[in-house]
């Protein structure tokens, strides 16, 4: 049996009792005789913690010396996983980013892998050891400590699996797996055994926390078979996997909502060359993101656009629009922080005609209005009034035979 | 003007004030023209909660494990430190060991630093920056984090001061200074002004715990003027340097006390050749490390032999006592865990003669037994019960003429 990754976040390493499971899992693995690599996030609320003193001293810290003092959390916790699988009688050692090496960029907090020398690691694994290695952290080129941003100690598993070429890599997490919706407000959303890598991506970067999405970009992009899991259940979980036929075969596969975004509508836009990309160049300057843009069309040479931000990012947009007000000629900045964007995903989209239609459709007969509208090859998204979340994903669910009765069998 | 380094203790960097008071003092003393490397330990109580952590999950935690968690410590505070001095208005730059590098031997939770590569420091002074470099921790040659115990910090400190020919090297601690005797059991103990390498470290054997003997040690070797001082006040210290005239002509600097010992005595040890080996032979297999060994004249082919060994160690050095005692025919081990070592301690004592019987005397003056006698050219150290540590201490410290009204201007 060949090499498999085992990715352990924050809550399944947040006490000691939960550490030993971790631990107790990863010997497990071993006993099946795969080689096994752990990768380990920081105890729960350890890295806000951290964050906290970093704060204290400083409400504007230099980013390479916040990486040094947040990467100790999961230094912290790839000690005590080592320690705990000795303990229950295995062989481990602890690797941090550069004792592995994992070479990223030089963005701190938000740092990019670039290249991984596992030669360290496969020798390790060769002795019969476990290698526990520390989530979320890298080395730059000059030896600097850097961090990967939230969640990217999944980012770290997933590349490590590629590196190893692995035979798969296993996100553990406090949830079964990936569900058709958020179960938290849809009662009826099931748990999927399987999804394409394509639909994970989208569930992703529509608001479905599960895993970061670069980690799912690189699984995708190395083919690593991807497995979400959770670490106090027995449950096989969801795979995340290329595409196949029989996934084709379901229009829709999630419905994802996200209701950290803000919408800004700029009025009377003057219709010329250049203005968008003075606005949008103005945000980027900021380091401000924006999602969705919708433009109507013009009308006497002036139109309206509408994107959305990141609701922390709403007053930092709202400010740099009002400096480009009087330049452009603009009648007037709106916004509105009460928004959710809903969304549809599903890889069976590409062969089914009429998706969007059918959402629009549901939405209009529950009277929710559609504030905007995006669209890709496999998804579509309506951002509405913030109120209609849950009513939005549950009448979706519905509407595209996603409730566990309706569903199990297709994809289950 | 040179370079400068400063070394501040747990207690210095015990909160986010205390943390702005060293960034305070590093960029002082940037602004009087020097170089600045400040060498920081893990705010205080952390490496009690990383060891405790440790313990939580396994009491008989792997070494290399427990130094990856242990070396968080620091690591968290030169982060906080270099961002304090950023937010004062200063530039810094953190470093961990294998950043700098300071290359160590393999020996786990007391690592002896071996090489340090300065180079990347001495580019960061030259860029006007204050380098803050985590003390205690080290690197292996193959990468692993060590770390030098208990006090390791101020072994850092020096051996950086050594290595980058730095003018002094500063010790901030939370005392002004060396006292002539510990002021928490004689009140009218004095701080030296000065005082010999050579006496400084009898002092740090002896159980004051201003100081980690191997720092001394460093200091010694390399010539480096150590001051210590308080990170609290402005007070300028004690400066620990080459002997001179003047300080031959005190008798003695200090007096010493040490309660963590503990005496074993072994009665009618047979007196033949490689007795004495295979007792303190097994004992060392064990780790147990033994101070004074006393043992009496053979009388009918056997002798008494006593010897000390810490505290903690007393029931396992009775346990190895005690499987010896067949093969060796010893008729009884006797012990005694309430005793303390107190010492008189002075360069000058190499020219003065009768000083350990004036010290005899003044304990028989009080009625306080002798146990067990140790001496070496500059200390003469007697073992009492331990109740007697006040008495002898403050009696001795009178009789030296140490007492404050007696001898101020001498030293001071």
């Amino acid at each position: 049996m060949g090499c498999l990754v085992q990715k352990y976040g924050g809550t399944s390493v947040g006490d000691v009792e939960r550490i030993r499971n971790v631990a107790r899992r990863a010997l497990k693995a071993r006993a099946a005789g795969h080689d096994v690599v752990l990768v380990v996030s920081a105890m729960a609320g350890e890295t806000n913690r951290l964050l906290g003193l970093v704060r204290a001293v400083t409400p504007t810290p230099n980013e390479r010396e916040q990486d040094v003092v947040v990467a100790t959390g999961e230094q912290v916790a790839v000690g005590l996983v080592a320690l705990a699988i000795q303990a229950e009688g295995g062989e481990a050692t602890s690797f941090l980013a550069h004792q592995v090496r994992i070479v990223t960029d030089a963005v701190h907090g938000k740092a990019r892998i670039q290249h991984i020398d596992a030669g360290a690691l496969a020798q390790t694994l060769r002795a019969g050891r476990v290698a526990v290695v520390a989530g979320f952290q890298g080395t730059d080129d000059e030896g600097n400590i850097t961090t990967l941003g939230r969640g990217g100690s999944d980012t770290t598993a997933v590349a490590l699996a590629a590196a190893l070429g692995a035979e798969a890599c296993e996100i553990y997490t406090d949830v079964l797996g990936v569900y058709t919706a958020d179960p938290n407000i849809c009662p009826s959303a099931r748990k999927l055994s399987r999804i394409s890598y394509e639909e994970m991506l989208e569930l992703a970067s529509l608001g479905a926390k599960v895993l970061q999405i670069r980690s799912v970009e690189f699984a995708m992009k190395y083919r690593v078979p991807l497995w979400v899991k959770s670490s106090f259940s027995e449950d096989p979980g969801t795979l995340v996997c290329a595409e196949d036929a029989a996934m084709e075969q379901v229009v829709v596969s999630g419905i994802a909502h996200d209701r950290n975004q803000a919408r800004i509508t700029l009025r009377d836009v003057p219709d010329n060359p250049g203005v968008a990309s003075r606005i949008f160049g103005a945000l980027s300057d900021r380091h401000i993101e924006v999602d969705i843009i919708v433009q109507t069309a013009a009308r006497e040479g002036r139109a309206d656009l509408s994107f959305t931000v990141n609701k922390p990012d709403l007053a930092a947009a709202r400010e740099v629009m009002a400096s480009l007000v009087g330049e452009l000629g603009i009648t007037s900045v709106e916004s509105d922080g009460q928004i959710a964007k809903v969304s549809i995903v599903g890889v069976g989209m590409r062969n089914h005609a009429g998706v969007a239609a059918r959402m629009f459709r549901v939405l209009a007969a529950e009277g929710i209005n559609i504030q905007m509208i995006s669209t890709s090859e496999i998804k579509v998204s309506c951002v509405v009034d913030e109120k209609y979340t849950e009513l939005a994903v549950r009448s979706l669910h519905t509407e595209f035979g996603l409730d566990a009765a309706a569903s199990e069998g297709i994809r289950g």
